[in-house]
């Protein structure tokens, strides 16, 4: 049994729960490791992985008997099964942030236990990240800093913005990638203005501005990084905004660090941004894992205490309706001091030269 | 107001039901054409699209004034505006299949109403599709189909199954496509006896069954397909499996149509199986829309009449653990007298020579 699944064992005994039943895929292959549809139950007597007859192959293969996790196919288990896995108004966990209404229902009917809400346990202990996660994300950083590389070299006079972004999924697969970390943001021009804008047939020009925000996974492991840069020359209005971002998110990089208080910080910034009369159209980063968006979410919100080896991108942007947009992003590990850079692409103004 | 919204406007009249949350983008997006990120409520005064700063500027310039929808910013939205949305206490429907349990308690909290289940209506709305729909889908199995063609022109010495996904992939955004529908499976030899292989490093070799399941989407809309091709050479082993799922597709097709009664079809399917002494892994077929898998399941498990217009992906497999795979599918209209085919690769056996 693995040092994860360890863990949960005990948190379950210390809140006095007999078990927890556990959907979300992400955590799930948090856990387990495996990426097969089908969900995982902690009980009183074994770990046990459900899956159904399109996936039961693939998971036995993945399974070592040193996981200590039984995988059913679902079709195999009867009535009597689901009910067996507990025992009658035992307490056992979900994940009200996961699971339906509709599923709630049917679980509380399949299991006849009481669900007791687990209020992101999992997803807490996410945040701080192991040395293989690092390893992982680490990876997944150096495939989008070459990428980036890559695609800044060999833009061309007639690309559209679903060309660029084409090119760039292509590198990462290519380079090991094992696909996207979400959809890939190009936008030229006008678009940047939209935070998060879909690429488009409108072809690259002198003059444009370039929002670029993308991010590959390996092994299951997300980056996310965001740059601009400009096409043949940078134009005077750019310039201040572009300062702008670029301090506040080297303000973040130095402040946010083991045991700081991330509210007090953002609200910091929100102050700059409106002594600047900028809007802040969304929060300054977030955690990034399995998932791309996770905990911790750096927003003044509410209290939060950031911890060494939390793995979160810090993106200050500022957008100017139907005129552009800049933002700025890398994927940092939390440390002591201050935080670690793992992506690295320059940060000063780049100004391409578009290729015939 | 489109046709829609309008039809909704009136179900929820029948329902008594006072409004209507719409939290699942995909239900978001059939009602008002609307991407971004947000929710959808059919209240009694207005039809409401809430969204966040990131999105907003893309939703206003997307709607126009005859959608009749008002989209707000929801950090503009105070907590007494969300109560006057609608009056304390009014039945207000909700999807309890989409709605996870932590968002039902705060929806609670949030409008003050009594949260009715409303049991897929729109989901099943979704079945019968509207001629635009059936283009866009007809479209999406055009790209397909071509897409299709291309690799099985171009398959090489060396590749593997990562590398022709990732041709298929290319294929399909150049040629119009939104993006996959799906991840594409392509299994080489022992690999396709899983029905939802993901693509690995495995190189393709002389003997293999190669197997597809690709689709993409065009404007929204699905498409769903798979095919084996055999490299080089047929083996006799296959012949009689790949023999038996073309007929049990074909008689599928045939037998599906207006009024029938999807149960007592796939019953007589499952006993052709059992006659084989073949094993059901998954569903003979499902809808396609919106979502790549959507109502209705092609099962026994209960009564479902189909209904003209639906459009379903018709999809027989076999699978012999850790040998081989077969799986034959198509999507398809359903008309008065049978289904019509809509995405139209050959279904002999096709021998394929690899290139240099």
């Amino acid at each position: 049994m693995n040092a994860k699944i360890k863990w949960l064992r005990n948190q379950l005994i210390s809140s006095k729960l007999e078990g927890m039943i556990i959907s979300n895929p992400v955590n799930v292959r948090y856990l387990t490791g495996l990426s097969e549809e089908g969900f995982f139950i902690v009980a009183p007597k074994e770990n046990i992985f459900v899956t159904d007859s399109r996936y039961i192959e693939s998971v036995n293969r993945n399974l070592t008997i040193s996981d200590e996790i039984v995988a059913y196919d679902s079709k195999n288990l009867s009535k009597y099964d689901y009910e067996s896995i507990f025992t009658t108004n035992d307490n056992v966990g979900f994940e009200e942030n996961y699971v339906t209404y509709e599923k709630y229902k049917n679980y509380l009917h399949t299991y006849q236990v009481n669900l007791m809400e687990t209020e992101g346990l999992i997803e807490n202990a996410r945040v701080i990240k192991d040395k293989e996660e690092i390893e992982n994300i680490t990876k997944a950083c150096e495939i989008t800093d070459k990428a980036f590389e890559y695609i800044i070299r060999n833009l061309k006079e007639g690309m559209s913005e679903k060309d660029v972004a084409f090119e760039i999924e292509k590198f990462m697969i290519q380079n090991g990638a094992d696909g996207l970390a979400f959809d890939s943001i190009v936008a030229f021009g006008e678009n940047s203005s939209m935070p998060h804008a879909v690429p488009t047939d409108r072809k690259i020009r002198k003059g444009d501005i370039i929002q670029f925000d993308i991010g590959c996974k390996y092994n299951g492991y997300c980056s996310d990084f965001s740059r601009v840069i400009f096409v043949e020359e940078v134009k005077e209005e750019y310039k201040e905004v572009y300062d702008f971002v670029l301090n506040e998110q080297e303000k973040l990089s130095i402040m946010l660090k083991d045991g700081s208080n991330i509210k007090t910080i953002i609200k910091d910034r929100e102050t700059d941004y409106k002594l600047k009369n900028y809007e802040v159209l969304h929060a300054f980063g977030h955690g990034v894992g399995l998932d791309i968006h996770e905990r911790p979410i750096l927003r003044s919100k509410q209290d939060c205490i950031l911890k060494e080896n939390s793995v979160i991108a810090i993106e200050p942007g500022v957008y100017k309706t139907g005129k552009f947009g800049i933002r700025i992003e890398d994927t940092f590990l939390v440390g002591k001091s201050g935080c670690i850079r793992l992506t690295h692409a320059n940060r000063d103004y780049t100004v391409v030269k578009l290729g015939k």
